[in-house]
């Protein structure tokens, strides 16, 4: 393994190994939901080739202590006035670096497909005719969930799962989902970045007719060892809007009344940490 | 590492490493979905430390291959008379075996908890006081439509996917799925195991208000080399009932209409292979 250093503080304008005008590749990875032991292979393995890492809000940031020979390091999820870096400047700099012959890793939270604006960085890098591949990732609306003993789908209970953003409240002009339709379909419903609209949520689903006592739980901070577990039904999920707060998962469904997680839980430790 | 060799031949009567009356762990490990480069660095750590491997139906068998310290492998996928073996059966290997002293990891393909009866293999684990733990993995709902270039969330076409099981069809009994809600709930579909029933889906779907027009994408033997995409319109999806063949993923919706994914894949290869 070479173990050429570039030094991060040096940012954009450093040239990692050999200078060259070929372009290099790009790589839009998926690092799931946050254990460093949870990305693939291939994603660890092309952060080990990388010369360029941009980084993302849930990344897995530890794993870039693990590399012996370092990367740049541009972390998209921090920029001038606490906002995060416009996704035209994050595709920007994917192609830039490319174009002068480094191999780029995007690394994302959870997989790069959800909710991930993954294939906008795709098409960014096709339309300047760079080589780029997707490492799918394990996503954290199945991983979280999992880790407290919740399966998505169950035998007997249920056959569909849906996950679906709550960046998007109900009845909003941008709103792609009838979510009363949803609440009428059987699946699991697996909620991702809901937090401050998961009682307009809630009334949503419950006026489509979901059963008030249908079992919920939410997860705070999944794949921390600060996370926190809310079990009750959905009637009463706005209730903990206080302690639920970003990133949260919320499970709503038959699955999430499973009692086997609590006891395996108390009796075996947590099983994926 | 330990090069401890034991025959697999010998099956479940071989004792591997030191004898020892205290019990093995039992990990249920998603292989991801095929490539064996799409474990988690966490699954193939464990593929490494164990003394038993009970594969699954589409497991990334070629990852046995690739280990030094061969485990006693019994392939749950295989039993006489050409029938998959008893679940019952599984849970029984998995506990005997730890009971036993050995370490177990329960590859499957996929993520353990969609539509992998993985919770069912914990409590059987948790019932008989074995230390389990779930290894998320890349699920192949999410990563095969990757592959062919299509996202299940894209902004601006859809906030929410579902993954459903087509196992059990439209109108049976046994069939907890509302698939007329589906149709109207705006998120992508992602059927999985939907091969025969298809052309019953479909009909559901329509009957349900889905656009005849809406895009599909079915994906046949996705992360083999063998991997063929037909893309139509839902309504014409039956069409194709002869070439959609198992193992398939079958993709609804508007991002089924990208077509970033066909010029990607023509101009630069298949990118996650």
């Amino acid at each position: 393994m070479r173990k050429t250093l570039a030094n991060p503080a040096d940012g954009a304008t450093t040239q990692t190994g050999d200078a060259t005008t070929s372009p290099g590749w790009v790589a839009i990875v998926g690092g799931g939901p946050g254990d460093p032991e949870l990305i693939t292979r291939r994603g660890w393995r092309l952060l080990t080739e990388a010369d360029v890492v941009v980084t993302d809000h849930l990344a897995p940031l530890p794993l870039l202590d693990e590399l012996t020979r370092r990367p740049i390091v541009i972390d998209a999820a921090k920029y001038p006035n606490g906002k995060s870096m416009p996704q035209e400047q994050i595709n920007a700099y994917l192609v830039e670096h490319a174009l002068a012959g480094r191999n780029v890793v995007r690394l994302k939270g959870g997989d790069p497909f959800v909710f991930g604006r993954g294939m906008e960085e795709v098409q960014a890098c096709v339309e300047a005719g760079i080589a780029v591949q997707v490492v799918p990732g394990v996503t954290s609306a199945i991983a979280v969930p999992a880790l407290a003993g919740v399966p998505v789908t169950h035998r007997g209970l249920t056959q569909a799962f849906t996950v679906v953003s709550g960046h998007v409240p109900p009845g909003h002009p941008d709103s792609q989902v009838d979510w009363s339709a949803l609440a009428r379909s059987g699946a699991t419903l697996v909620i991702l970045m809901g937090v401050r609209t998961l009682p307009s949520i809630v009334e949503a689903l419950l006026d489509g007719g979901l059963d008030p006592a249908t079992p919920a739980v939410a997860m705070v901070d999944g794949f921390s060892p600060r996370t926190t577990t809310l079990r009750c039904t959905v009637a009463e999920l706005p209730d903990f809007s206080e302690q639920i707060t970003p990133p949260a998962v919320t499970v709503i469904g038959a699955v999430a009344g499973l009692d086997i997680g609590q006891a395996w839980l108390t009796a075996l430790g947590s099983p994926t940490l």
